[in-house]
C-alpha cells in the first residue's frame, strides 16, 4: 500500500504545506518576481532516483528548500513576461480535490464528465453557438489549435482521411494565416501532415491584422492550381502585440469560399466575456472552431485549455474510435456517452474541467471579465505613458492587454539598440523586480508587458517602467562613452 | 483582484476541504466502488454560467454534495475495471503545491524545467539509454505514441516532411503493430497523415503476442510494392490481456530493417523498475522510443505520462520551432535551454513532474516495483482461483496484473453468454461492491479485472469473485429458467 502508514501525521505535513502554499500566493508580492534556479539546485535535481523510501516530511522539506523558491513567477504581482496567468489560490485547491478524486476524464459516467460538458457548454453559450457544438478541455491553445487543424482536414477530405492518410490529391491542402500567428498553428498543420509549405503566410497590415483580400485572392490563386484551400486561421490576439484579426470579414470570406474558419483565441476570446470588449472580437462567434485557455486570462492554474467546434458530428467523425476494452455500455460506469475520447488524441484526461469550475463558479463572468478589462485599462495607461515619456517609444498600441516599447536612443544605430533591449529585459528579470519579455516588433526588438495578471496594480506598472529607464539608461550610456 | 478578501477565512475552508480530501482516501473502502451520477447531480451541472460571485464556502460546499461523490471510484481497493491507477494523498497533494506555483513547463528557465529533466533522466537511466536520450510528459500514453510516431515519420522522411507534409511518395510510408494494440496508435498514425490503411495489423499468437516473422513478411512485401516501412509498434502489455510482444526479436527486426522500434508501455514499461519481472521485458531497452503512464502503476494522479527517444537530436528536429516571443536568452528567465515545447506540440504545459517527483521521492523504486510486483501475484492467485474453480472458465493468464474470465454455463450458447457477462459486469458496478470491466478475448466477451491497484488486497479478490458468482450464477439460471 502506497498510502501512509500514520494518516495523523500525513495530516500534518499536508496542513503544512496548504499554510506554506496559503502564504506562497498572499505574499507574492514580497518575493523576487523570479529569481535563477542556483547551482546547487541544479546539481541537486541531477540525483538518480532514489531506491528506498524517504519520510514525506523530508521530501516535502527538500521540496520547499529546492523548488518552490524557484517557480517561473507568474504568480508575482510584477510578472508581466509573456502571455500566462497568474493563478489563483481556488484554483490550486480544486487540483488538489480533482487530484483527490482521480477521476480518469477520457469517458464513462461519473461526475468529472458532467462538469467538463458544463464547462464546454457554458462557452458554447457564451458565442451564441447551437446544441450541435462539441468541445473538449485540452493541454492548451496548441493542442486545442491541432485539434481544429484535424478536423477541418476532415471537413475537406471526408472522414476517409483516417484511413487514406495524405496522397498526392489530398496532400494539396492549402491553410491561410498571418504572420503574427503563434507558431503552434505552423506545428499543428506539420504534424496533421499537410506540411508548412501548404500554410499560407499573410503578411500584416500596419496594426498587426491580416488583409482578408489577400487571402481571398490567394485562395482564387491556389484554386486556380489546383490546391484545396481547407483552413482560415484567424486570430483573436496575436501572441506579440495583442492584436485581432478583422473575424467578421474573415467569417464572410470562409463562408463565400466554403472553408473552415478557426479562431486561435489564446487569451483574446476570453476578452469575449465583457460586454465592453466584446465588440472588439466580432465575428469570433461566427468560426467554425474556436481554441482558448483557462490557464491564460481566467488565471486558472496550469494547464487547461479548451477548443469548441460548432459541428460535433465532424469532430467526432474526425477522432471517435473503437476497442473491445472501451465498449459502451446501456448502464453502469461504461456508459455515459458521448465520451471525450472520441473528440480528442486522448483517453487519458485529468478532471481539469474542475478547477475552471471552481474559478467560474466562485468568481462569476461578470469578476472574470471585470479583471480583464482591468488589464486591458493597464495596459492603455501604460502605453499612454510610454508615448509621453521622452525616454520610450511605443512600438504596439494596447489593442488589449500587451504593451511593446523600447527606450528612445536617437545617437545608437539599430542594432546597438536591439541589443540593449535584450540585455535590459534580461536584467530587469536578474534583479528580481519584475518580469517582461522581449519580442520583435517590425522588425525591431521591443520590450513586451503582457499585463495578463490580475495582481498587478498601477503603481507595478510605474515602477516596471523607472526601472526600466534606470537599467536601459544606464546600458545607453555606457554604450555611448 | 481574484485572491481572496479575507485569507484567514480561505484558509479555514482550505483546510476542510484538505480534511476532507484526506478523509476521503483513508475511508475509500467505506465508499461504494462506484455509484451512478444521481439526476438532480446530471440536473444541476446543467446549469448556466453564473454571473456573479458565490463564496468559496458554498462552491465548496456544492462540490462536496454534487461531485465529490461521484467519481470514477479508481481510488477504491475493489475498483479493477480498466488500467488505472489509484491515486496517493501525496500525489494529490503534490498537485496542489505544483497549482499553487503554477509555472509552465514549456520553457524557460525556473525549477520545474529542471524537476522534469530529472524525470526523464531517471527512465533514461532505468532503460539504461545514453546521453543522447530526450523525454518530456505528456497526459498520458495516447499522446506519447503520437509524438513518437511524427518522431519516427521525420526519421524515415527527413526532416523536410514538418515542410513537405505526406505527398506521393512518402504516403507510402507503412507501419505494423499487433490487433492488441491499442486505438491510441491508430488514432496516431491518422492524425500524423498517414492513414491507418497504412497501418498492418497483425493477428496474435495464442499468448496474444505479434509474431515477428509476420512483419518480417510483411516488410518484404510492402518494400517490394514501393512503400516505405517506418515503424513498428511493441506493446509492454497489451490492453486486453496483459500480453508483453516478443520485444527483443522486434529490436532485431527493427535493426536489420533500419525501421524505427517504439514501445507502446503504458503500463507495462513500469515493471521494468522491478528485478523480478525486468525479464519479461527484456527488449524493451533496445527500443528508439518507449510511451508509458505515471498515472497507471505509479498512481500519480491523472494525469502524467511519458515519452523517451533514445535520439534526442531528431526527436527535436521535429518539434523546435521558432518566433519572436519565443527567443531563448542567454540568461535571465527566457533561458534554460533545451525548452521542453522544442520536443512536443504543446508550449502550455503544466509542472506534472511534481507528483511523479513526489511519488518516486517518497516511496522510492523499490517500494513501488514491490507494489507493481503485489498486483502481478494477485492476479496469479485470482488467475489461479478461476482456473480451480468450475463456475468460472480462465480466457488469459495472468502475465501481468490482467486477468479475463467468464462464467461457465455449458447448457447455453455463446451470444446469450456474452449479453449475460456483460450484464453481470454491469450489476457488479451497479452494487458499488467492486468495478470490474469487460472485453472480448478471441471473439468472447470477457470479465477482466486490472488489478492496477495498490490498495487491493486477496480478500477483496476474493469478494469479487463470490458478487460475481451470485450475480452471473442468478442471470444464468433465469435465463435456463
Amino acid at each position: 500500500v502506497l498510502d501512509p502508514a500514520d494518516w495523523e501525521r500525513f495530516r500534518q505535513t499536508a496542513h503544512r504545506a496548504l499554510d506554506d502554499a496559503i502564504d506562497y500566493l498572499r505574499d507574492s508580492r514580497e518575493r523576487p518576481a523570479w529569481q535563477p534556479v542556483p547551482e546547487n539546485v541544479k546539481q541537486r535535481l541531477r540525483e538518480p532516483m532514489p531506491q528506498e523510501p524517504a519520510p514525506l516530511e523530508s521530501v516535502y522539506r527538500e521540496f520547499a528548500e529546492f523548488i518552490f523558491p524557484y517557480a517561473s513567477g507568474n504568480t508575482h504581482p510584477r510578472w508581466l513576461g509573456w502571455v500566462q496567468g497568474s493563478g489563483t489560490p481556488s484554483g490550486a485547491l480544486a487540483d488538489l480535490l480533482a487530484a483527490t478524486m482521480n477521476s480518469n476524464a477520457g469517458g464513462r459516467d461519473h461526475a468529472a464528465v458532467y462538469v467538463e460538458r458544463q464547462i464546454v457548454r457554458w462557452f458554447r453559450d457564451l458565442f451564441g453557438w447551437p446544441e450541435t457544438t462539441s468541445g473538449l478541455l485540452v493541454m492548451g491553445t496548441s493542442a486545442a489549435n491541432l485539434v481544429a487543424i484535424l478536423v477541418a482536414r476532415t471537413k475537406a477530405i471526408g472522414v476517409r482521411v483516417r484511413e487514406d492518410g495524405l496522397d498526392q490529391h489530398t496532400s494539396k491542402l492549402v491553410a491561410y494565416a498571418s504572420a503574427a500567428t503563434h507558431a503552434c498553428v505552423r506545428k499543428g498543420i506539420e504534424a496533421a501532415g499537410v506540411g508548412s509549405a501548404n500554410l499560407r503566410v499573410l503578411p500584416v497590415d500596419e496594426d498587426h491584422r491580416v488583409e482578408p483580400a489577400r487571402i481571398a485572392e490567394l485562395i482564387a490563386r491556389d484554386r486556380a492550381d489546383g490546391f484545396i484551400p481547407f483552413l482560415i486561421v484567424g486570430n483573436a490576439g496575436t501572441v506579440d502585440v495583442g492584436a485581432i484579426d478583422p473575424l467578421g470579414e474573415l467569417a464572410d470570406l470562409a463562408k463565400r469560399e466554403h472553408v473552415w474558419f478557426h479562431v486561435d483565441g489564446a487569451f483574446g476570446a476570453m476578452a469575449y466575456l465583457s460586454e465592453r470588449l466584446r465588440p472588439q472580437l466580432r465575428g469570433i462567434e461566427r468560426a467554425d472552431s474556436i481554441a482558448f485557455d483557462f490557464h491564460k486570462w481566467l488565471h486558472v492554474p496550469y494547464d487547461a485549455g479548451c477548443v469548441v467546434v460548432r459541428d460535433g458530428e465532424i469532430h467526432r467523425a474526425t477522432f471517435a474510435s473503437e476497442g473491445p476494452y472501451i465498449t459502451r455500455m446501456p448502464r453502469g460506469l461504461a456508459a455515459g456517452e458521448p465520451w471525450f475520447t472520441d473528440y480528442g488524441p486522448d483517453l487519458s484526461r485529468a478532471f481539469r474541467a474542475l478547477k475552471v469550475w471552481f474559478t467560474i463558479k466562485e468568481h462569476g463572468a461578470r469578476r472574470l471579465a471585470h479583471a480583464i478589462e482591468m488589464n486591458c485599462e493597464q495596459a492603455r495607461y501604460l502605453a499612454s505613458r510610454i508615448e509621453s515619456d521622452a525616454d520610450f517609444e511605443l512600438l504596439s498600441p494596447a489593442v488589449l492587454q500587451i504593451v511593446c516599447f523600447r527606450p528612445r536612443a536617437p545617437l545608437l544605430d539599430d542594432v546597438s539598440l536591439d541589443r540593449i533591449v535584450d540585455e535590459a529585459v534580461i536584467r530587469l528579470q536578474e534583479s528580481g523586480v519584475a518580469v517582461i519579455s522581449t519580442t520583435t516588433v517590425f522588425g525591431r526588438r521591443a520590450m513586451r508587458a503582457s499585463i495578463t495578471n490580475h495582481r498587478t496594480t498601477i503603481e507595478d506598472l510605474d515602477l516596471v517602467l523607472e526601472s526600466l529607464r534606470e537599467i536601459a539608461g544606464g546600458l545607453i550610456a555606457k554604450r555611448l562613452s
